[in-house]
Parts: structure tokens; C-alpha cells; sequence
């Protein structure tokens, strides 16, 4: 049987189980859900068992648990090791959502006619980490895994990954591969097949501001008192400049400039300006003088504001001088960026442009450093053919804007490359109301995975 | 019997009810509460009837009711209109407060070491409101009225007092008057009375920025798109320059530039910087170039955000670009500033200000104009005379840096001029978690307004 038949004669069973994954609201970030979060690690643990893996168990972290599990068929094989994780972001703004968030309904759109999951985590990453599940089992049922496979699912991707940091620094021989295999990106478009060669790193930071020791009437203290608000809203406004650079000394010290040649290679990437600004209804981009909208969301560090808040929040009118403002603010870097150094250049320039009679509090809240991966290893190739099998055309190489900050930490810890084989797609929502996995990327995602195994291990 | 016996005598029941009024939570600005703005209706109504005021009623209005009650006992004596609110200001953060604030609490402090009564309202405004129900009735039981009088109390104050303007234009008859006495300001310190003769404008507006149509992937997008808060934080932050001038432009083209000697004569009103900084925790004052601090908060018109959000702010962090981004931004004014022009300049400004490709809304929430009094009226040498009586030092003439929008309406409707007499205290926390009014501000806010009757109708 095909590896195409199978998936066929199972579909309606593999989504079907993946919509009770999914229908766990295994939210990392928010206490409340913490019992989600272990739900869900059991359904994985379940999951792997019926899969006849060997050596599943629940790792125990001082946060979310990490699902693992192994089936070594000969040491002289070689092993991958696959990583996903089972949280999910929190789904705010609530009513922005067309249906409930973790209550899978199919719909079709004009980009998936065939229908597409809506669903918080149906992309990012329950649906592309169970595709990994499906290619084991339709491997199991089409002559059996050709190579050894390790699986570990972690519970805390979208807050940081840092137990999974210490987890693999005290397991690297429990983690021994060859290669390791990731799908937790996207592919350019429905037709067109991509590997992810670059990740961006990621340093998040909370401020807090601080003027007068209370809130204050701002009739009888307006004009007379820094004003918090004001005084961050400055603060953060100077963080770029007029060209939309950013403006923190030493800030692109170790970026890498990349050659007109290379920047011309890269360009062939299909890429439409118009669509890419009519799918955000905006009528005009904006980033860093000089390059074009797909570097400056790749190969470009940025800094962008995640969240802010302080003073009356509420329905109406109070006229107040808030005590404090806040901001969560991130950094996205590329290589040679390093998150650490970039978050003490982030809070020494902050705390540089603080005014005068007001105190600052910056708290770092996870990084992780950049990745750049080669197209020249087995495994890059084993990918990019199993992908132009299933999709008939050849992926390109791509730098990802986004962050998956433990990849680099992988390559730290147990010196061995990942691949990045991603099936989702821009327009999918992920981290948005109305997240959604297109069915058909679904099923070509297992089918492109079943095959990797076997043309990896000929 | 002195007014001030009968107060001594009396002076625990006459705190019973101000508790009774302070407990029931008569937040204007949040609609859940629009029950308990009828309570303190019906409270205020039965207090007028016991009082033996007539025409008491509760009046209808498109909002929150207003109660009214006079008494005329010759129509050939001249008759004083108190205006008031018992409406309040939202309690939150709530987490500031160090007792329930509806739940009037007496405390000792340095200021009021005969204690001074902490909840929301005790000061603003039914703590100082109430001080004339209390005159009334000191006048009542010490040779009876002195001359007319008309109650006119509100719920709308904090928000506006819209439906009070439509109130006052419709019933110019019913409130035909000689002056219009009002506690709804401060005075100097404990010791030292002043009588504010000017009032700031305000102008309160609410801004939405709307960059894509959904939120975000920080990763994805980053550094591609417009991220409506940063650029909401550099709009904000282009409303100063260095030196804290409004950048508005036309903002200042009506405000009255003080003489030097004017300038000179108001430098009088005590004020020690020091302790100003010392009581909000702050190093350094801020504000408009060559101004002092008092100047700053009374003859000079200035702009606060008083409130922001936008993107992820619950515990822990997201990596969202968001699609809004909120802020709520009032301006101070002067005479002869007019709001309705004002917020006028404030959106074309912030209209022509917004980045290209980016959406803005701008909502007015309400306003007022600015208010001066002159201390040649027969009213005002009453009022100081009244005070000086009880505080055996005379009242300096203040001008004071919040607004009570209707006074100026008061003035422009009704022909008729308006004495502020507050008794209040900068350090008494109104609009702040921790309100409170201290209980000899209290009783010597009633003896002065007794007072005041008698002087004024001599």
C-alpha cells in the first residue's frame, strides 16, 4: 500500500484524534490551565503507547512535563529525534474569535476550499506535532520504521522552553541522533513547498515605570508631575528612528550582512507585496530603510512592542496621572545576535533614557538565540525530496522571522542540525483569533514526513 | 447656641450619615453601578425632606438623576444655589487600597492626627457636599435660614455632567439665583483656607490606532509591518517637545499670559517644593519651561494620557503584534482656551500625525471650559470673611488646576458666578486608592458655610 492509500483509508480517524487533542486547553502561560497541560501530556503518553513506541514516559520538570518516547529497531541506523510541543498561546482577544477557540470546526476558505481546522493550536503545534505521530504509524503500517526514532513533545514552547533547556543538557545521551526533525513553521504557499534554514532569536522583556508614588487627580497635579505614560510612550518612540532603525548602541554589532549576491538568490522566494498587504488590509508597510519586507522579516533583527498597559483601562472616562506604566517589549535577532548580550544593551539603554525622578524596573522574560542552518547535509536533502515527491516541486530555502528559540540551544547541547519541515502557512492565524491548519496540509504533512524517514535512511 | 456648639453636640450623628452615603457605591462611570446611584438619589431625597426643604425631588435625566430641593423664605432676600455630586470615581487598582472603599474607615495620620475618614467619596464629593446639608441644618437650629436657598446635587459629575448642562439650560427659572456656592475643591493645608478663584478647562479623548486587521505573530511579522503600539507611543510621545511645551499647533493661541506682578502677587500662596516632591516619592518635578510648579498646575494648560492598552498585558508574555491600540488623553486648559476647539486641533494633530497605512478614531468623552473668578464680589468677601472667622487667618485666592466643567456652564446659562469653597486637601488622595477627608476639615467646612450664609446675607 501506498504511503498516500493509507492516510486515505485513515483520514477521518487521524483527525478525529486530533481534535481531542487539540479540545485540551493546554495554554502554558496562564496558571488556571495547568491541569490542561498535564491532560494533554497523558494524551500524548496514550498516544505513543498505541503507537508501540518503547520507553514512553512523562519527564517531570520543575514546569510542564516533556512526553517522550523511542523505538531503537538497530543501533547502526541512524536516529532522529523529533521535538514538538503541546501548548498552545492564550487565545486573547476572546471575541475576536468566530467560533470557540478550543472547539475544532472545519471551514473553508478561499486559500483551503478543502477545508481548514479552526482552532486554537490546529497549527502552532498540535496539528503539524501529530503529523509526526501519523507518518510513525503509517511507516508501522507500510513495512515498518526504516531508521531508530525518539520523540519529545514539550508542554512550555510558548513561554520559553526552559526546563526542555535544562532537560536536554542533562540528557544528551537519552537524546543521541543524527538529526533532528521539527514542524512547527510554515511553507510559502498551499502549492509551494519550503524548509526553514533560519530562525530568529528572541529576547522579551517586561518594563515597568514608575513616577509618583500613587495615582494622582490630573487636574490637580497635570503638567506639574512626569506623567508615566508619557514618559514610556517616549521612551519606546525612541527606540527607533526615523528609518525605522533601532536605535540601542550596539544593537546590529554582530549581524550578519548578508551579499548583494546572496540577497539577490534569496529574492527568487515567491513573494507578493500586494497580497501580503491586502491579507493585513493595510495600504503600506513599514520596517528598515533599505531592505525589502521579506528581509526585514527574516534576515533583520526588530524590536516591536508586545503589549503595554497603565492608568484607566476601563468603560468611560478617570482622570488620572497613573503611579506606573508598563510594556512588554521583544526583540527578534538573527545571526550573530546573541539574546543575552542584546538584553543588556536593551535595559542599560532604557534605564539610559529614563527621566529624570522616575525609577524603571526591567525584567527579562525568556530569549533564545538565532539559527542558520546549511542545504548541503543528507538530511536538508532527504527532506527537500521527500517534500517535491508529495508536492511535485522542489522547496525553497527560507529564513523564518519567527523564533524556536531551543533549535539553537539543540545544536549547543547536543552538537546535531534540525530540520525544519513546516506545513502551515502565513495566512494560518497562529498566535491570532481564528487559528487554522488547512486539511490537505495536513495529510501532504504526513505523507511528506513518512517519506523524509525513508529516503533519509536509503 | 454658636454654630460651632451645635456641631460639637451633633458631630457624631452628622458623621453616622456622611457613612450612611459613603457606603453605597455611586461609581458614575461604570454602568453596573446604576443601582447604587439611585440609592444615593433616595438617600440625598430623604435627607432634603428631613431637613424641612421643599419641592424636593429626584430629576430625571437621560443618565443619572439629579436632586433638588429649596427652600424660599422671602423672595425679596437674596438666594444661594449649592451645586454638588454624590457620584464617585471608579475604586480601581483596588489592590492600592489599604481598607474596603466603601467602607469608610476613620484613621489617624500626620496631616489629620485627629483622624481623618478613608473611602472613596469621603472628599470628592460627598464628604464636602454634605458639609452643606449640615449647615443647613446648624442654621435651622440657630435662628433659622438667613436668606433663600436652592440644592442642586448631581451623579454625573465625574463623567461629565452632560445631562446637568441640558438640566440647567431647560430649568433657568427654577435655578434663578444671586451666587452659586460649591465644596468641591481644596485649600492651602490644615491650617491655611484659600478660596480657588480659577478652574481648569479639560478636554478628555480617547484614541484607536488599527494597523492590520488582526493580531499578529511577533515572529512572522515583526519589523515588517507597523506595530500600532510603538507607533502609538511615538505619536503620544510627539504631543511635547524637550521642553515639555505642547506640540499641538494653535494650542496655546487663547491662554492668558499672566504679568509679571500678577505672576509675583501669586507666588505667595504658600508652597514648598520640597514637601511636594516628599509626599510623591518623586526626585524631580517636570513640567513647562519657565513655569513654576504651582504655575504649572494652575495658569498653564497641559496634556496627560490618563490611559493606554493594547496587545498582550495578562501574566506571563505573548509574541503578538497587536491590530489596536488604545489611549485615553486629556488636556487641562486655561482661559481663554475653549474644549470644543481644542479637542478640535488635538485630532487634526494626531490625524496628521498617524502613519501612513495605519487607522485612527477619535472619540471626545466629554469637556468643560476653563473658569476665573475676580475677590471683589460681595460673595467672595463673605466666603473669606467666613473663613476667617473660623480659621482665624483669611483665605488666600488660589487658582486651581482641576476642572469643574459645569461652573463655567453654571456662569454662561445662568449669569450667575460661582464661589468655591473646598476644604479639601491636596494630600487627600481623591481619584486615588486611600481617599480620605480629614473630620476637622469636616466640621470646620460646616461652621465656615453657616458662616458664610450669615455674612452673606447681612
Amino acid at each position: 500500500m501506498s504511503f498516500n492509500t493509507y492516510i486515505q483509508d485513515n483520514k477521518k480517524r487521524f483527525l478525529d484524534e486530533l481534535f481531542d487533542l487539540i479540545k485540551i486547553p493546554s495554554v502554558s502561560a496562564v496558571n488556571e490551565h495547568n491541569n490542561d497541560i498535564r491532560t494533554a501530556a497523558d494524551f500524548l503518553l496514550n498516544q505513543f503507547n498505541k503507537l508501540g513506541l518503547d520507553n514512553c514516559e512523562i519527564c517531570e520538570t520543575k514546569g510542564h512535563p516533556i512526553v517522550y518516547a523511542e523505538k531503537i529497531i538497530d543501533k547502526d541506523l541512524p536516529t532522529v529525534l523529533v521535538y514538538g510541543h503541546y501548548d498552545v498561546q492564550p487565545v486573547d482577544p476572546i471575541e475576536l474569535w468566530d467560533s470557540a477557540p478550543f472547539n475544532p470546526v472545519i471551514k473553508k476558505t478561499d486559500i483551503h476550499p478543502e477545508g481548514a481546522i479552526f482552532a486554537r493550536g490546529s497549527c502552532d503545534d498540535k496539528g503539524q506535532m501529530f503529523m509526526h505521530l501519523k507518518a510513525i504509524e503509517v511507516l508501522n503500517n507500510n513495512g515498518g520504521l526504516p531508521c531508530n526514532v525518539k520523540l519529545m513533545i514539550e508542554g512550555e514552547e510558548e513561554i520559553g522552553s526552559d526546563n526542555l533547556e535544562l532537560f536536554v543538557k542533562e540528557n544528551k545521551e537519552k537524546l543521541d541522533c543524527d538529526i533532528i526533525i521539527v514542524s512547527d513553521t510554515g511553507m510559502i504557499n498551499k502549492t509551494t513547498p519550503s524548509i526553514t534554514v533560519g530562525l530568529r532569536g528572541l529576547a522579551y522583556l517586561e518594563v515597568e515605570l514608575t513616577g509618583p508614588n500613587r495615582d494622582l487627580h490630573s487636574g490637580l497635579y497635570g503638567g506639574s508631575v512626569a506623567n508615566p505614560i508619557n514618559s514610556l510612550a517616549k521612551m519606546i518612540s525612541s527606540l527607533h528612528d526615523e528609518n525605522h532603525i533601532v536605535t540601542i548602541p550596539g544593537f546590529y554589532d554582530n549581524v550578519i550582512e548578508y551579499s548583494e549576491s546572496q540577497r539577490q538568490h534569496d529574492s527568487n522566494v515567491p513573494f507578493d507585496l500586494n497580497e501580503f498587504k491586502d491579507s493585513l488590509k493595510i495600504s503600506d508597510v513599514q520596517g528598515e530603510i533599505s531592505y525589502t519586507t521579506n528581509e526585514r522579516r527574516s534576515i533583520r533583527p526588530c524590536l516591536d512592542v508586545n503589549g503595554i498597559w497603565g492608568g484607566y483601562t476601563e468603560e468611560g472616562s478617570k482622570t488620572v496621572i497613573p503611579s506606573k506604566a508598563f510594556a512588554k517589549i521583544s526583540m527578534r535577532l538573527v545571526s550573530n545576535q546573541n539574546w543575552k548580550e542584546v538584553s543588556k544593551l536593551f535595559t542599560d539603554y532604557m534605564k539610559n533614557i529614563t527621566p529624570k525622578g522616575m525609577k524603571i524596573k526591567i525584567n527579562e522574560h525568556h530569549g533564545g538565540q538565532p539559527y542558520l542552518n546549511s542545504t548541503n547535509s543528507k538530511a536538508y536533502k532527504a527532506a527537500s525530496q521527500a517534500y517535491t515527491k508529495v508536492f511535485d516541486k522542489e522547496p525553497f530555502a527560507v529564513k523564518d522571522g519567527g523564533s524556536i528559540p531551543i533549535i539553537a540551544q539543540f545544536e549547543k547541547e547536543l552538537g546535531v542540525k534540525t530540520i525544519l519541515m513546516g506545513f502551515g502557512l502565513d495566512s494560518d492565524a497562529i498566535h491570532s483569533p481564528n487559528e487554522h491548519f488547512g486539511l490537505s496540509n495536513f495529510y501532504n504533512g504526513i505523507e511528506t514526513i513518512a517519506n523524509f524517514y525513508k529516503l533519509y535512511s536509503e
